[in-house]
């Protein structure tokens, strides 16, 4: 259902259902939760996560939760269950200590949209179409929202939703959900390098770097500073970042 | 001062003070409220708010507050009340459970950029400007910020508001407070194709997108997702949703 | 270190260390912080914050900073105390009740960066580079990024921190960092011209501006306008703000 594999200090989680459009079945997303815990753990350095076909993912697989509703409750508890397993995952994804890159061609609605936004990163073909367009089907996309609006502006967000409509690659740059677009044939390339680039950074620096937004996000200014600060003075009292001062006043490649 | 009308399920308000750019007068505010009060409790499900004349709004009526000063307390009592009154409008507006579009021609200035800011939608004139320039006149634009700084950047709100600067279209669009642009004989058609569209969306789902932005904003990511994940499931155990995820898998329109 | 000037209403602080490219040591921060101060509690309305040389300001002294580590503690006791004073002068600028202009060429990089963020408007010439490039020698820019994260997107904001890149004057344009590009022979002739606009607004409204900013942003909207409203009577009851809406009203000009 999903693959993984390891480049030097990049691993790449590959969605491996495209002719169904990489659904996020419940099944599906333990598999997701199992490998990107793998990767944190592991000494990669940086994540990819891409989808094999012509879609990147097209959200939840509708005729699971279509099937919850036989149950007593009319499968709410399932429901709960699989969209709490969803939101987890995501969370996850968006606070791991290392960066994570989607990998995106083809569409990238609902929650496969949500997924794309959870990453620190997003590469794109340039025919890719995002959308949080459950609309259609009566089914605001309510926790993509959450993903979504964290990364373009909420009127934006909230227009593509009430509206079921897409948001070209190149738009979706401009309002800073896509960091990098391409040609389809430079996809994977293109994602590599800036993968590749990250893998050159320090690690405990980066790792830094996401607890700062995760600190100081939405506070007022003083308290911003107030959080910030110390993770500077503990970035600052690592060696590796001595050795990186110091390289840098003596002119020379950091020894890391 | 201010006209209705009905168009299947889209109510346009118009306001009716075209000779004097369309001032928000205690009683303009007024009439206002109530037309917006009557859309919320209607079948009706997408609302425009319209104007007459060369200009959407000026802001409001100056010869209105400088005749407060008269009062023992200087104005202020009524001062507080207007503003109060005028805070509620705008706020009923912005959280309606339907859309509401903002249809803009010439001019929104001040209060009458707050009122377009808190539209969902801004469909505007291509000769349409923008601006929060009391401060011309030694009043800074206070209460419009809080709406329009949730649609542009603040610090774009903020240049606005201290120059006294104009916003075109083309710019507001780029910025977020506009959402579409067109040749000003277009203007009506394009507000109401917009709101013919979103007239086609499920009204309870529509609803519950308006709860979800309302809910999750401003929260931590983990709070987000607590808050997002029940209005989720809430939409899918509505009938009209069950049918229209079915209708989807089956490959059909939904009968809603 | 620093030089001051005075122009009208303008006051100008320059960083004068431009071949070292203006480094904001302890020295500099408390010269600048004196300057700022003394600025706040002058008739001055606007500060211009420039810089001599071929660059803006490159950040941190890296040099100072590798000497604390001699301490006892590692230099932890006096790393901290650096980074509580840049923040404190950081948020100071930030949150002066008068309009704070940054003049920027060449690369302003860091907490160089940084100073340009909190900063109200930044005006910069066409070659000007802007980064948090920290991560390059293993240091994030965990307190620049409470400024810049506040300016940017904050997904815009990580790209350059986790990444090294550099942003060029015309994209800081569009993500907001930047209010004015022009060609460097016009850089102090367009930043002057700003400030001479905003020396004729009216300085109490301005200092009510600064004020609304900081105590509606990222409230409920109707927090937000319980923020508000109090300060848009405030303003109202000002006698300049009377005289300046009477003499809107008969066409002529405030007497000020």
């Amino acid at each position: 259902m999903i693959g993984v594999s390891h480049h030097g200090a990049i691993t790449r989680i590959t969605l491996q259902n495209g002719a169904k459009l990489n659904p996020l079945s419940s099944q599906m997303l333990q598999a997701l939760t199992d490998a990107v815990e793998a990767f944190a753990s592991s000494d990669a350095r940086v994540l990819v996560i891409a989808a094999e076909g012509k879609a990147f993912c097209a959200g939840h697989d509708l005729r699971e939760i279509q099937g919850f509703r036989a149950d007593p409750d009319g499968g709410a508890a399932r429901m709960t269950a699989l969209f709490t397993q969803c939101s987890r995952l995501m969370h996850r994804i968006a606070t791991l200590p290392k960066p994570v890159i989607a990998e995106v061609q083809g569409i990238a609605t609902a929650a496969g949209c949500q997924l794309a936004a959870s990453c620190d990163f997003v590469v794109a073909a340039d025919h890719a179409r995002f959308g949080v367009n459950g609309i259609n089907i009566g089914l605001f996309c309510s926790t993509p929202i959450v993903a979504l609006s964290r990364k373009i502006p909420p009127s934006a967000a909230y227009e593509l939703a009430a509206t079921g409509d897409f948001l070209d690659a190149a738009r979706a740059q401009s309002l800073g959900l896509v960091t990098r677009v391409t040609v389809p044939e430079d996809l994977t390339a293109a994602t590599m390098a800036l993968a590749e680039k990250l893998a050159t950074k320090l690690p405990s620096a980066l790792a830094i770097g996401k607890r700062v937004f995760a600190a100081q996000a939405g506070l007022a200014l003083d308290q911003a500073y107030a959080a910030a600060t110390p993770l500077m003075v503990e970035n600052l009292m690592n060696a590796d970042t001595d050795e990186g001062l110091q390289a840098f006043i003596e002119k020379r490649q950091p020894r890391w």
